[in-house]
């Protein structure tokens, strides 16, 4: 189905230790009950093929999707993700990109 | 809810001119009706705060959701994808990111 009126809130981690991978996926899943969540995926990059548009050095992908701005927001105030943010993704990675987006 | 078991196609697309914002997201919309696609979302950067990690500079974003790998590389082969990459994508970008991911 074609999703509409969300938020989709993208991020991809590049670790400083490939190790730390289980420790990464660990921390994600802290934050799965955040109310504000409509839906969560927590990735790994897939074996597609190699073509020069992929981008597959990161090492683990987070989406979330939400029902609005405000769910957003209150997403990335609540406790579970300060967790996330200071006992696993500040420590763990090297490189954060998030990429956000409404409806076009 | 928590999503398992499905293949995430994030693609992100940088206009070589930002007027033809409409025309690529026509384009995008031919693909809607593919059959192998579970959930898809055409979106535009959202005006969350601006923070050193976000990555707003694209023009248009697609998500695309599959139930596995088979279903993905269907879609790539799709007469309306075809359509999308020859027509539109191609013409109209210069610069295409696709970033797929399955369950960590």
């Amino acid at each position: 189905m074609q999703l509409k009126n969300i938020v989709v809130h993208q991020v991809y981690f590049w670790l400083n230790n490939k190790a730390d991978l289980p420790k990464l996926v660990e921390g994600l899943n802290v934050m799965v009950p955040i109310t504000s969540i409509r839906d969560i995926h927590i990735g790994i990059p897939a074996a597609t093929e190699e073509r020069d548009v992929i981008e597959n050095s990161y090492d683990v992908s987070l989406l979330v999707t939400f029902n609005n701005i405000a769910d957003h927001d209150h997403y990335q105030v609540d406790p579970l993700h300060d967790i996330f943010r200071d006992d696993y993704a500040g420590p763990l990675c090297k490189r954060v990109m998030v990429l956000d987006s409404v409806d076009a």
